[in-house]
């Protein structure tokens, strides 16, 4: 079993700077265990309080009783030297440290956290961080991120990133994960070891990795070519502008490297690169449901023309190609006086179908064209014109032509766009807010 | 006066085509007007109904006591000559045919519409469309879009557009505007002439146009140098690609031209060209608030160093210039171990101020500095950590600071998202969903 399997599954965690003050951050630490029923041994470290969340507190870790495997620290930098002492002397196997300002700000920053590798080092404990909010993997009931999380979903994707902020949280309300994983300031455990212990992981299939910096470009190589060939590695590399650098390295302590290098380096190894948090989820949302997309036969059905000219332009610019319909298909809608791929104007649609019907005879062409691999549907929620039930429609459409892949881009009042995306993407349909999005996220792919 | 003020504010108008089914769109053409309380008379046409909600209709325009200036007509294609020419004969000085399918589809609709211009011509009517959902004007309480609109806002925007599913009623919803026009195929009434009458209109103080062609480029070319000029137009002109073209062409019998020409002729005039409708809505409301932007001297807050990392990359590749922070405020920040342009992550904050106090002191540190234009603030909204009222906030921030600009960018847990937003946006205050999508608006911006 990997060492890293500590972070991950842990029998016993230590939370030390664990709070009662839901105002504060570490308050969620000891409740989300709790409330989510993880069921390893749960120590919260905190002198001044007898109970954390109605769980016994300890002074120290050395007052616990039973063994810990795992210490999560959320504490000022300048005493965790003393507290990874005390975790070395009680033989836990790894460390989380959820504080920043170590070598990000400060050299006492990087003194202290040189004292704790040593120590650490010694002892063969693995460091998370600094500056991480840790591990997240709902196979466990098990996270060590600091915001309320009421609920945890079981997914395919593994997240490694490089902060707090996007990697962990956020996640839980985007799209269900295998496991998260922040490595803040790297500075004992790399991305490559992470990539490692996801290899062997059965929840995995797909990888995102957001970082600043990639430490050990000759092992992240090796590493990331195999795995990436089993499960693919979608990156989001930031840090390229010289003041980007210079802010990644207040940030996490990061030197970026000059970005052709990683442009060349993701691109031997086969990497898909993207350029944006945005494009980031959206291509890792894509293809957790569906794996890699042949990016050719794309059938559209669009309630605006104009849309269809825009989705046209940018599949030239991108390389996409758009199915040709069959003659069969062709007839049928010529006899409704619509053309190929652009559905009438529902607005001044002036035939007998009502617009629930235009909608799934439109639809239900395109899936059923031998041609078409998958189908962008694009709606505009209006308040009183969509009087049915139209996740509904979708998600019956969608299970009939289970073996197509079926994309709803919505653009209009928001409350219903919100609405519907959420009773999809609950029933596995991905849905984006424009078809240029969904568009962009398809170029990653190849024909 | 315009011979176009017609409509915009009618004195009357005749519903040619009107519905009491609210299943059909035609329904919330007179449902519209009747409850934004437009003043001028409406006479519903049906030969079906006595009253269409609850308003006497007539068999015939002819069947009309008073003058009928506007007409609004739905109805199949092949009967609108003959509607034409009841027109013609009440007099009527302009007619909008939301119809579609006329020169789109096929070589009789080519003859109908020409008919209809032959007699239209000859009687002096202007025509709107088809393939139009007309105008809305929320100055005269007027729309002719048929969808249910229950409130119009009045704005300083006007949107010119080739396609009523995007051009009209989304609107509603996105901004408040000065006048919407919908063109359609652009058979009678072009571009420029809408800009003549907008650049007359004392509500309209920018201008947004949408097309996938434009029919007279050299009149378009000279009226609209001297408009951009007074009134800064923002252009999306889509149908680049060959096989958008042929979408256009059947949308709304467009023909589109090669994209270089049209760039150079965008640049030569002035105008900013975008690329997609997120940016065309984006920037709109971003220079409907402020104007054009200077996009030097930009403040950067955010929750999350990671998303300050890219932005600092986007910056660079924008050429937009991130202000320098004197010593001043970079002292203060210093004290606090933040640095210059970075907020600590709210999460493992460790010092005294909570997260309400710490917005508030980063926020205003960048709006306070001299060198700053305008400051983005990045949230992610998180249930429970939140506990304050942050469009409160913020609303407070910018009216203590009300020279300046405040962006806020949201990506987050999305019911917070959107309540917030809507809630910042009452009041004035401008919204992104991400520091990627803020960046690229600012990017068309001079510096």
């Amino acid at each position: 079993m990997s060492e890293l399997e500590v972070f991950f599954n842990p029998r016993s965690i230590a939370i030390i700077g664990a709070s009662n003050n839901p105002k504060k951050p570490p308050y969620y630490l000891v409740k989300n265990l709790v409330d989510l029923g993880f069921k390893g041994k749960i120590y919260p470290i905190n002198p001044n309080e007898k109970k954390i969340y109605n769980i016994p507190a300890y002074s120290s870790i050395l007052d616990v009783e039973g063994d810990v495997e795992l210490a999560f620290i959320l504490l000022p930098s300048q005493i965790i030297p003393q507290i990874t002492k005390e975790c070395a002397k009680k033989c836990v196997k790894g460390i989380i440290i959820g504080s920043g300002r170590f070598s990000e700000t400060s050299i006492e920053g990087k003194q202290y956290i040189d004292e704790v590798l040593k120590i650490a080092r010694k002892n063969k404990i693995h460091i998370m961080g600094p500056n991480s909010i840790g591990v997240t993997n709902p196979y466990a009931n098990f996270t060590t991120a600091f915001i309320d999380i009421p609920k945890l979903k079981n997914g395919n994707i593994a997240f490694i990133t490089q902060t707090g902020a996007i990697g962990g949280p956020l996640l839980h309300w985007l799209m269900p994960v295998s496991k998260t994983i922040c490595l803040g300031n790297k500075a004992d455990i790399a991305i490559h070891e992470i990539l490692e212990y996801l290899e062997l992981d059965d929840n995995t299939r797909y990888i995102g990795i957001h970082c600043e910096q990639i430490k050990e470009p000759s092992k992240f190589n090796v590493v990331a070519k195999r795995v990436n060939e089993k499960k693919p590695i979608i990156i989001l590399k930031t840090g390229s502008s010289i003041f980007g650098s210079k802010v990644a390295k207040s940030h996490t302590a990061s030197l970026t490297g000059r970005d052709e290098i990683y442009d060349s380096l993701f691109q031997q190894i086969g990497l898909i690169r993207v350029s944006t948090f945005e494009e980031f989820f959206d291509t890792l949302k894509l293809i957790s449901r569906r794996g890699y997309l042949e990016k050719g036969n794309l059938g559209l059905v669009s309630i605006s023309g104009a849309q269809c000219v825009l989705a046209c332009d940018l599949c030239e610019k991108y390389n996409i190609e758009i199915a040709k319909i069959s003659k069969n298909s062709s007839d049928k809608l010529k006899k409704l006086a619509i053309n190929d791929l652009v559905l009438l104007d529902v607005g001044s649609w002036q035939g007998e179908m009502n617009v629930e019907d235009l909608y799934r005879f439109m639809t239900e062409i395109a899936l059923s064209e031998p041609n078409v691999n998958y189908v962008i549907v694009f709606l505009i929620p209006t308040p009183k014109l969509f009087y049915f039930d139209v996740p509904r429609l979708f998600s019956n459409l969608q299970k009939k032509y289970s073996n197509k892949l079926l994309i709803i881009c919505m653009f209009g009042e928001e409350n219903i766009c919100l609405k519907w995306k959420k009773a999809l993407e609950n029933v596995g349909i991905i849905t984006f807010p424009s078809i240029s999005r969904a568009l962009k996220v398809i170029s990653y792919f190849r024909s």
